[in-house]
């Protein structure tokens, strides 16, 4: 593992290996001489994070990940103040960034950046890693590995993801999370996904053709009260009308599709409900207090697991997982 | 103390304690080996610094008082680069920031939010103390206390705050500083106030009665010459015209509600004048060389007392004292 | 040396000196000891990087330069998040971020505002040192720096800068750099150089001037062609069309002044091609793979000659000389 820009490069070992290192940083960091221990892990590093898309929570989670490890940060989060208008490549920037630090972490609003400054990295005597924060409706690979840390450390005690049924709920189409996730399920055993939208935004044919692939069974419905019951887990998301291209998502009828107090009594006891965050109006705040609410664990859960992503990049994994011991 | 929100949480006993830290870490910064000491005191804490107002002086300050303790800091400056511009309420986000740090400092340019972000703090299961560094016309209790602060520091030898006549010059009726510091008052004895402004900018009537139920004396004028004689601080404050609803600054002649050179030959020799800056044409920049012109270092003051209150905050004030003897 | 804003400060010793310390932060940042070492230099100083004309490359390089020392920075980087919106006086400004600092490092889009800063600096009872990162058409000191580092490096087997044939190609008529570097070469021995320009951006007379007075010989062409086999180095620079006042630059056939690989061919094959970046056409991508292309190396050096020049202002200079032999 060198660059993460797509969710491609995770198989179960790996995704094991990397939850195992993210219960490592989470436990260490709870004492104070295991949080000294984890800022001293890194002192020598420095991170460009350079967002030309906005992004407050990847942002603070991804700097905030450094800083736990002691990595220093530069950013770019506003594209305009940059070096680009006077005409800069976007190869000529990031080799730029390059030249300063020792990692770059970018989120941009097209598909397919990360994988460009990857591939230049690849070409160039002194490469660093890049961390693929979100490029466009793509890949997110990031958010993908706190949604598994997320659902394997709430079913730690139950086996894990294995024989999980996990229903998805909301904007399929385009959720970019729901479409990770989905991808990922193929490492894991005996897992049943439930998909519950509204016609217009139901899963799209490539990841229900990946998913027929590896014999991963799947139903739709627009009927949440039905299968609620059934489900371990509930990943709700939002509609993403900020990629409405014709107003499509303004005539739908959400409500059906919404996590209320109501719906809490039709859930299993030991089910969770989890959400990427920022919400609309599909889990209601009352939810919150709900011991079954894991979505605000499961951003916390970012912070950690990029930090462990990180420190597997540097290949520190090895003085962590030696270090649980003492500080556990 | 857990949240920072509002001047009324200050008693004498904490002003003095607060007084006495921010004295402690001003003099062991003083060294390399203590302020080795000092960022050597919360490394492992993280800070967020929201400032959905722009201001570069408190902005400055209190990022600066973190690095001098070592705190990590996370920024944001700028309202637009957030993910409020997908719909997020208020609450979530503040709860998104409390996931990745240990402290929330924030400015905002409306009343009330600093007080909302404790609330919510105090409703969740992992709460991050709140900082308000100034929520509209509203509070800016960090502002205060350096104010006292550099008062007590600059009257050490002179039995501090107790007994002085302290005059309050300029746009009384609308800074939030003069209003704040004339509150506090009342934990000190014998403090006589003299309000000097014009007649449209006069300190309002809920002030007054404070000042009136705890028997402090205060008198009001137009006429700074005829009083400057008297006081042992004058604290200046600019016009604060952008709050200006019908433009009611610009027909003010505020040449009488200025010190310059020949003011200074009124004012007794040890005698000091304040400012929270920036400062407009109510302070000749001549002054600025005079010795009895404090406000240069209350503004420096600023920053040691964030770096004392953070410090409380986070438990290590004991050490802190401790401390000051190795280095002093 | 307290301030840096004008490459007049440097005489030949300090070059050099400049240039040994930068391979001393380049040589210990190689191991991870080494690199440790650094980022204890300097952890109690406080940064403030004021960019108010947007520049990433420059902000990044002293931003990271910072952090190879240890030293933490504080940034603004837009002119508008700033309490100049209330009418604050630039003086005032500056002033009050020295009172949070020990460093500032400013660029500005207009010239003299560092040598202003200084002034200031030097007038105030706690001063703190100015380093100019541009001001406006006027000077660029550190970019100055590394490119004397860059050409003392790549000959340091050859004799260093004495006695080569320097050519600069480009937007000689307003580029900052090839004026600044133009000025230095009267520190060092027989040294020559070649201006290849269009006519309308030759080289301007106060330069020639300069090089007539201390005796070094030059020549002015626009037949690149000829002169490519002479020279041991070519700077070449962008049309700096951001400046033009009558788009006089769009005119101009500038395909005669580019490298490409036909140009490689023509350069001996020991000397180098630099460039301050960011490039336009004037170089060509297939270029970068040749060893020759020292640009990305150049503007890496700039990182670590910008660490070397903040370790002298504070003072650490021995102890980094010290260290060399421990982490070599």
């Amino acid at each position: 593992m060198f660059h993460v820009v797509d969710t491609a490069i995770f198989d179960r070992p790996l995704l094991d290996e990397l939850c195992q290192l993210t219960t490592a940083v989470r436990t260490i960091a709870k004492t104070e001489p295991g949080a000294r221990f984890l800022t001293d892990l890194l002192p020598t590093k420095r991170a460009m994070l350079y967002f030309t898309q906005p992004s407050t929570r990847t942002f603070l989670s991804m700097n905030n990940a450094c800083h736990v490890l002691g990595v220093r940060t530069s950013e770019i989060r506003d594209p305009e103040v940059s070096s680009e208008v006077k005409g800069e490549t976007f190869e000529d920037s990031i080799r730029t960034f390059s030249s300063y630090v020792d990692l770059i972490v970018m989120r941009t609003p097209e598909a397919g950046y990360a994988a460009r400054a990857a591939a230049l990295m690849d070409s160039i005597p002194r490469p660093v890693p890049i961390i693929n924060a979100g490029s466009g409706k793509d890949q997110h690979p990031t958010q993908a590995l706190l949604d598994v840390y997320t659902l394997e450390r709430s079913f730690e005690s139950a086996g894990g993801i294995d024989g999980k049924t996990i229903g998805m709920m909301g904007d399929l189409k385009r959720g970019r999370t729901v479409r990770s996730l989905s991808r990922l399920m193929r490492h894991y055993r005996d897992v049943r996904l439930v998909f519950i939208a509204p016609d217009a935004f139901e899963m799209e044919p490539d990841i229900k053709a990946v998913l027929s692939e590896h014999g991963i069974p799947f139903v739709e419905t627009a009927r949440l009260h039905e299968v609620l019951p059934q489900l371990d887990a509930i990943y709700v998301t939002r509609m993403q009308s900020e990629h409405d291209v014709d107003d499509e998502s303004s005539g739908v009828n959400l409500a059906p599709f919404t996590i209320g107090i109501h719906e809490l009594k039709l859930l299993k006891t030991d089910a969770i409900i989890m959400h990427p965050l920022p919400r609309g109006p599909e889990i209601h705040p009352d939810v919150d207090a709900d011991p079954r609410a894991m979505y605000w664990r499961q951003e916390r859960n970012g912070m950690w697991m990029r930090a462990a992503l990180i420190s597997k990049l540097f290949a520190v994994e090895d003085r962590l997982m030696a270090a649980l011991e003492d500080f556990a």
